[in-house]
């Protein structure tokens, strides 16, 4: 008896030391323990993440007065106390306007994983993305002009920039939305799954670690690996059912590209796709698995990787909430129309 | 010279003094520096305050889906980031709607020390308050079902009710709403001025002491008066110039009264009044001098008395941002219609 429980502690602990290089050869990487490693993906070289940045940037972020109306923030669709999304199918902005796309908001979470940002990848930083919803008219729907306006004429905001970048520094639409990417390079949230590629065998329980093995033997980790798993583009027939019609002149990228989401708490981010028509998990693998992989999963193959899948939900930041300025007489008023 | 000196500095403790006993005589009275004479005014004898209790209410304060939308929170309109309100003229809310009275958000800090809510009075409590902006078709428009069916459908919620009320707890309307009161309660920003008042002489400077000398004198304090200065019914002519016309048929409570708003954190919680069209403290003081005391207040008592209302800005209670429990399968879609 002994001997047999030996022998078959011995091939599990095999199995998992199998398993996490399987997993790292098909491109799986966790988020580093190490901060120094941790930083090193993270971090922006022409804009090194700084504690006074990441303070600055958590405010603005927070701030519904950078939009044109004064009550939608960067956190209305990029909603920190849910998954880093809004849960609904299609983000809603300024004057209640659905995306016209019919495109569902993307979580913030982990963003800083992925090669390219937007569900075309037309964005290739956090930085860059960070222009785009703030002007976006059915979104922020704010000028360049408007957020320059409202940030220089609250002097605490100034202030908090010359502490983050030196008393010249011109407190432009750049330097603000770069602010704002520097805290959401910070928005990483690393989960049981990462502790177990790190080396805790038991980070993982059996059922997790054999949804992981499914995950990979299946072929999902062909388009959805690296440290995010999902991060690059990838072919995805946009109107391959009548599920996913529903994306306007959507078309993905010029090659016909669609960005591949991450997995990263996908039990904390429905409704999925990029269309955001499809609510129930379980749904989603099982299309996946037609479409992308041209195979029927079996019930008990995607109970599995949803397995798997619980484990990729992370640890969130612990964040405190900010105090914003309070505007002045040069603020510029909310505008509903 | 050392004589006079000390003569001097003994007025001005006699003064000082003075001041407090005269800020006392006139109905002020600060938020007290002993948990347990704060706990006397702040807690529910019917539903004490917990620990338990205000971590759940704030995750239900902090929980879009609880509206129709499933995008509008409490914190939609009475942003813990900003000054408790939402620095809009008139609150926005579900499908892009404007209060239908063009009434003005009031902050949620502080709001425990109100004898009613409400600009016309007509809930006594926050418990009664909570349930109002939820089912209102321009705010967040929610049917007490959808909020039941939402809290329950996730048992992350339901076990932290059981912590916090028992076993047995029945999650239902009144019992969310109870809770998100609960969590209310303990929003309140003791400020400079407190300090003052509870004994320490250097807690306001000498404009600021002016300042508060000037309030009392002209008669500010017959009206903001208490520990929220502001809290009762008074009579306010909502017709009395151009400005206050925009209110649909808001009309104040049964007597025509209108509800005396908060002074504290006023410096942050533009634009004012209750239907939001003064966005210049000077002005609204001014005003509140010709409509409510009949008097032209000078340039110089304008400012004084704003020079003391920045010493009512609160310290805000550190919040850890709540991380709210995933939706599942049974929790009722957004409605955007």
């Amino acid at each position: 008896m002994k001997i047999f429980l030996s022998l078959s502690l011995a091939a599990a602990s095999l199995l998992a030391a199998n398993l996490v290089d399987t997993a790292k050869e098909a491109g799986l990487k966790p988020i580093p323990n190490s901060k120094t490693e941790l930083m090193k993906l993270i971090d922006n070289p022409k804009n090194h993440i700084t504690d006074e940045k990441v303070e600055l940037g958590k405010k603005l972020y927070f701030d519904p007065r950078l939009s044109k109306s004064g009550i939608i923030s960067c956190n209305t669709c990029h909603n920190l106390n849910e998954g880093g999304d809004d849960g609904v199918s299609a983000a809603i902005g300024h004057n209640w306007t659905a995306n016209p796309h019919n495109l569902n908001s993307p979580t913030v979470y982990n963003a800083v994983f992925f090669d390219a940002q937007f569900w075309d990848g037309r964005d290739p930083s956090l930085e860059k993305q960070a222009q785009g919803p703030i002007q976006a008219g059915p979104e922020m729907s704010a000028t360049k002009e408007h957020v320059e306006k409202t940030v220089n004429s609250m002097p605490a905001y100034i202030a908090e920039f010359q502490k983050a970048y030196g008393k010249d520094v011109k407190v432009d639409f750049v330097k603000i939305t770069d602010t704002i990417a520097t805290f959401e390079r910070t928005l990483v949230t690393p989960s049981a799954y990462d502790d177990y590629l790190n080396g805790d065998k038991n980070a993982l329980n059996k059922t997790q670690k054999e949804g992981l093995k499914t995950f990979i033997d299946k072929g999902c980790v062909t388009c959805h690996n690296g440290v995010s798993l999902g991060h690059g583009m990838n072919a995805f027939n946009v109107h391959a059912t009548y599920k996913y019609q529903n994306v306007g002149d959507f078309k993905g990228d010029a090659n016909g590209m669609v960005k591949v989401p991450t997995l990263r708490n996908i039990t904390q981010t429905a409704p999925y796709f990029h269309n955001g028509q499809i609510w129930d998990l379980k749904e989603a693998i099982a299309e996946m698995g037609r479409i992308q992989l041209g195979t029927k999963l079996s019930e008990k193959e995607v109970a599995s990787i949803e397995a798997f899948f619980q484990a990729l939900e992370g640890r969130k930041p612990t964040l405190t909430m900010p105090m914003l300025p309070a505007s002045t007489l040069t603020t510029p008023k909310p505008d509903m129309n």
